[in-house]
């Protein structure tokens, strides 16, 4: 598989040149806050001073795993599938935020267990009826792993727009994202794991106990592609893929929460200067997501106290990264 | 002067059906964050579980400053008028975040030292041109604090809209809100002073003295009214009477970052429950003001880092604020 390349947006002379535009503003020397270097991040990835967001949408990407038979959710597989049906029909929270905040919103059957057939708003890329129990066995083989993150790159090239927001749905993801960032940000099982959807205290227990048993069982895997295949998801695949073609293409990636933020610490294993491209939008409620984004040296837009992913948290961020992106339509001081 | 009432949003049976409305959407309990106190805040204030928000508008109240005079800032008056000016051209951050976030913006002059003569845009309700300095006499007589509480009053009732955001210019107005917050909020001077517009260390402990100096001079001062014309502003004064009247027509009131913050202690002290209508949309940069939000119980929705007033604290929030209102477009779990 031929993997994107993502270039450093490093650019010292631009650097300046965006600092001088910022400073010069009718307001205070950085008293737009943390608005201000993400104005300037704008404007290197797009490699002008001053940037314009054009069309940005949100992709939710859904998929199932075979972990759940472990008992490690609050609910059941189904609800996977339950939910794909409430975005298409515009009753989920992304649904209302994505329409709050001027951006499309795409659906993305990644691998869910259920036949949808034909739907007006689903793309179907779906790469098996979930992915098989990362207890017993590698979560994908080497093909659909593959096969997944050639699918996220496709979709990144059929995009109009410069911005692009991750979002995800697929009971037991949490579960896969914690083992992901065991293995790839050395962090403890115990500190990755979080009550996911709600799980009880006792049940937090047992899904770190499942994820040691596994990561024992596969202890032989390291690099970066063979921990996602091993205990990945299809979502989480195909988002790494997307977010590795819109590094490359010089988009803007809105980082969402705990499950999306897992699947782009493999795409910066593998492309680190894909992190110059990412608005870390939110810190989510989701235990381990404040470790997770402190690896990714990260500091998030905000802090609502969200925990529901479905790109919520990214399309929550939308209009702060707008208004900066607008900030050069304040005028300089005269 | 005839201050409105303004009455509680209490009611146990409606937080009861709001709370079951939330908790019945098609997400995992909480997973909303503090979202969802908001949605329910919303529909306390609307006396429905189906609120709905309309014409938002940010209101930028300007005015000029005696005490100036002592050095306790870092810009020149001739920057207020200058920025009422940009703001008339749409050339400032407020503009820009209006916009962003699809709220009306409309431009007050409360007593700028300037004539602007009739202009598009501009609402004259000038008081004076300039309050006293505060060092030596009361900022306003009696008279002038009622009138401009009076003309915020009346604006507020002009307004088609439901959702009221605050927003001020006026230089040397953080040295008007550090006094009434320690005056209303019993906090150290020392605890109340920042750098403002950019003060340096050197600037902030002379404006700390300058207080200690003016509340020394005015020590018999302590009820609300009186310690707003002896300190406040007229733009300050203005927003007061304007909040007041805001939460008697049950309007969302958009907390913007310190001035306003001050203002809004003014109007809680004379009815404290108007804090239930109000949207804490942003913990300022500007040092004092997360101790003032702690004085008012305020949880903050944001933490970007800003300390630029104008109403970008309030506008910035905007969204987030529509996606709680919104919240009841998310379908109930079936």
């Amino acid at each position: 598989m031929h993997l994107p390349f993502v270039e450093s947006t490093h650019d010292a002379a631009l650097f300046r040149a965006l600092d001088d535009a910022i400073n010069n503003k009718t307001k205070p020397l950085g008293s737009l806050g943390i608005l201000e270097p993400l104005a300037r991040q704008l404007g290197l990835i797009q490699k002008t001073t001053r940037p314009q967001l054009l069309d940005p949408a949100i992709l939710v990407f859904a998929g199932d795993h075979g972990v759940v038979e472990e008992g490690v959710s609050a609910y059941p597989q189904s609800v996977t599938w339950q939910m794909v049906e409430n975005f298409l029909r515009k009753g989920a929270a992304i649904n209302v935020f994505a329409r709050q905040n001027g951006m499309g919103l795409h659906i993305v059957d990644a691998g869910v267990n259920h036949e949808f057939g034909v739907r007006d708003g689903l793309l179907d890329r779906k790469v098996g009826r979930g992915t098989r129990n990362f207890a017993h066995a590698a979560a994908m083989t080497t093909t659909q792993c593959q096969m997944a993150m050639q699918h996220g790159m496709a979709l990144v090239m059929e995009l109009d727009g410069n911005v692009i927001g991750f979002g995800e749905m697929g009971i037991g993801n949490t579960t896969s994202a914690a083992a992901i960032m065991h293995k790839l940000a050395d962090v403890p099982v115990a500190d990755c794991i979080g009550a996911g959807t709600g799980l009880s205290a006792q049940g937090v227990v047992h899904k770190g106990r499942v994820i040691e048993d596994a990561v024992a069982l596969h202890s032989g895997v390291t690099q970066p592609l063979d921990v996602l295949s091993t205990f990945g998801g299809f979502e989480i695949a195909m988002m790494a893929g997307a977010m590795l073609m819109a590094a490359q293409r010089r988009m803007v990636l809105l980082i969402d929460g705990f499950i999306v933020s897992s699947a782009l610490l493999v795409a910066a294993r593998l492309q680190p200067s894909i992190l110059d491209y990412c608005v870390f939008c939110h810190c989510s409620n989701e235990r381990g997501h404040e470790a997770m984004l402190d690896k990714l040296a990260a500091r998030p837009l905000l802090q609502l106290g969200l925990r529901l992913g479905e790109g919520t948290e990214s399309a929550g961020a939308g209009r702060a990264v707008w208004c900066a992106g607008c900030a050069d339509t304040c005028q300089p001081a005269g």
